[in-house]
């Protein structure tokens, strides 16, 4: 029946496409209050198509302080059949810095097959291709393989801060026999591709004080602490020269690296020079790791943002008194979101010199890393979709990013997840000029019907771990 | 004769603290070209005033690319006489962080004594007691002691840069024997202090990069290089932990410390607990030298600016492709800019790691330290006033600040300088909440009267140098 329902959809494409880009043009940037309108616009527009569809108990759902869900329902498939729990995301990154966007990022624009807009990639167009499989099972089959809950989030981009609380608010309507997610990529192109975990996150935001005041540089430079050149050698202390972070106790909790996951992540082979050469950037990072495992199987510190002093139009002669910092972190399985932001808090004020003021921003919603387990049939559906369309056997790879929903359904409802996104990683999410292929709307529109009519062959039971 | 004009003065004090404030109220930022109309308003006015007080040959001088000069003269006095050029400056530095203001930084807001405004201090208040008494001198006597130019530069807080074209341009009628300054601080105050020298100065801002494009860090943490880690550990190579610069070359040429510069520094004490507690801040600096040597006979590079990546509200999980830093430099006797700049230049370009690339943008204006010499008549005819007035020999000091004029004079029209401006040091120059002491106004209307007194002694030959 799934070929029905592929054919329904190749021949819609024009009004998927359409929709899609509607969805685009809300700039639903969750990071910023300014951009409350176009939060609220995704989300009316997603309970509009939700209820067109034919979804049930279409609606918000949310928590205190946080942006809420958009959520539906379809349980017409019965209780033989297993409940998947879709995931997608209706907020995107900022589009800063605008000025090296070829063209409007919320005005998408096509050029050699690609959809040009933020959030186009990460991860409006997965999402589609999700609610549009669903929509097309129910309009040409009268139902869906299996019984459905879609839940489209809105605060993925900032780190899920209010997500626990919101699945503890509606736990109730929440329980699925496992979540398949249009977030994390790998399900498009050529190579077939099995997505089966990714790395966690935690978060710092410091300032450093050295006076109470700015100062003239020519009154005080020389005697007076500069707050830039504190915050230089305090950010430099974080990393060896080859980018490893080297901070005590960071790595505490992690699973040690084995053989086993390294040929795991061979089985996804990397042009490492082509890597780089994507960036005009010569190789960095740990020589005892390929870039694969750099960039998926260690953990990572990073500074997202740095800034003080004067930075406008030409000169200012300021001996700035403070600085700000922005860190994420990246976890690997094992490490805990809490313990790795106090290891690296605790390492910046063992490095601080005395009389410089650390004052610490923390941001909720750390999130450990994610593994979806070897035997679970979320993993076996997938593989065979992906064998049978793509005639291989699927490599397993893990993300490098974070979906914190992998990890908090887990922690929450005791779901297993796969990212079955068909954003691909060149797509330049969360960077100026992010794209979408129209070829992976395409494929995806293909795909995720093969997927749910997989899914639809197994019984609820199959769902239910032993371990 | 000057105690006629003092009282003059004295008695019209409304009218020219009202006459300050309006200068003020000009938002006259030179650095930046949104403040046009507030550059070109405080020339206007200034223009006005000089007319108005019965100079001669009013006009603006300009040279291609510049901020135009405000200038004009009196000769009455005769050949006989001395012809004092008399400096100023009208533009201010920007008055960012806006949020940190008590009061908007063009209002000018009189509080316990003090204006507060941005330009209060540097240098419009002084600027307006050097023209005040010029006109106390026309309106009472007929006439000054001596012959005067007034010279009003317009681009001091952005180092000068045009203004070596500037006088090319208008030698002419810029021939004078000596250079008094409003701008250099020291005339205020119970302690009788000569101002003497200055430490000169040179900028340069830089680009770093490490990608052609920004990255999202989960994709690519780890194995590409952060702009904003390579900025940190170039900036933190410029210093040593006690915050010397450490830039092979940029001390070169530099005239060696001497018992006598020591003694000469220490003849003005300073409490270093108190100067540090203004601050909040603890001690800091090369241990070999006291702070009051620290801030005028050593020389500093100091950060001013530095940003990269996002930052905005919240998070963004971005691996940044570049970072930027703005950099001044203060030079003692013996430095020279060119050399200098060119120093810090090639020690950021010989510790960045392969991959990195530096994109320089240097700005003109470099300007040497300038010192003038311990046996002119301006020192003697300032020391002799300031003996009088406070009732004690003058301590001698030097400015840890810039004050281009003097050393460009020098070069330009072979012309020696004494800075007499009013401002005090504890005043925020450059910094938030700038203000200016009315009891500092009511000293220079009582200085300036003598000094110009003084030097209308002297005969044109006392200036010639034998040297």
């Amino acid at each position: 029946m799934s070929e029905r329902v592929a054919a329904h959809l190749a021949g819609r494409k024009d009004d998927i496409l359409a929709r899609l880009l509607t969805l685009i043009r809300f700039p639903s940037v969750s990071t910023d209050p300014a951009f409350e309108a176009g939060m609220r616009g995704a989300r009316e527009f997603l309970l509009d198509r939700l209820r067109a569809i034919g979804l049930e108990d279409v609606r918000l759902l949310d928590a205190p302080g946080g942006q809420p869900a958009v959520f539906g329902s379809w349980s017409g498939a019965g209780p033989d059949r297993p409940t998947i729990m879709i995931y997608g995301h209706y907020d995107v990154q900022p589009a800063d810095p605008l000025e090296l966007w070829h063209s409007p990022p919320f005005e998408p624009t096509i050029r050699d097959g690609r959809i040009y807009a933020r959030g186009a990639s990460d991860v409006k167009g997965s999402t589609t291709i999700a609610i549009e499989t669903v929509a097309a099972f129910l309009a040409v089959e009268g139902g869906c393989p299996v019984n459905v809950k879609l839940f489209l989030e809105g605060e993925e981009e900032v780190g899920s801060p209010s997500l626990t609380a919101l699945i503890a608010a509606h736990r109730d309507i929440l329980g699925a026999d496992a979540m398949l997610s249009a977030d994390g990529g790998g399900a498009a192109g050529k190579v077939p591709v099995l997505n089966i975990g990714c790395r966690g996150i935690c978060a710092l935001q410091f300032s450093l004080r050295t006076s109470k005041k700015d100062a003239h540089s020519g009154k005080v430079g020389g005697a007076l602490r500069n707050a830039l050149h504190e915050m230089a050698r305090l950010i430099a202390t974080l990393h060896d020269e080859q980018g490893r972070a080297v901070v005590e106790g960071f790595e505490a909790g992690a699973a040690p690296f084995t053989n086993a996951l390294r040929a795991e992540s061979a089985s996804l082979p990397l042009d490492e020079a082509a890597w780089y050469a994507q960036f005009d950037a010569v190789p960095f990072g740990d020589p005892a790791y390929t870039v694969r495992e750099r960039t998926t199987l260690r953990p990572t510190v990073e500074v997202n943002g740095l800034w003080g002093g004067y930075t406008g139009q030409g000169g200012k002669t300021v001996t700035p008194a403070e600085a700000h910092a922005k860190l994420t972190m990246r976890l690997i399985p094992g490490q805990d979101p809490d313990q790795a932001q106090a290891a690296v808090k605790a390492h910046l004020e063992r490095h601080v010199p005395p009389g410089v003021a650390l004052d610490f921003q923390f941001r909720q919603g750390g999130t450990r890393a994610y593994t979806l387990p070897a035997e679970h049939p979320l993993r076996a559906a997938a593989a065979a979709v992906l064998r049978r369309e793509k005639g291989a056997e699927p490599a397993v790879m893990r993300l490098g990013g974070t979906v914190p929903i992998t990890t908090i359904f887990k922690e929450e409802l005791g779901m297993d997840s796969l990212m079955f996104g068909l954003a691909t990683a060149d797509e330049d999410a969360h960077a100026p000029n992010e794209f979408f292929r129209l070829s992976s709307l395409d494929e995806g529109l293909r795909l995720w019907p093969l997927l749910l009519t997989e899914l639809g062959r197994m019984r609820p039971a199959d769902f239910r771990s032993e371990a």
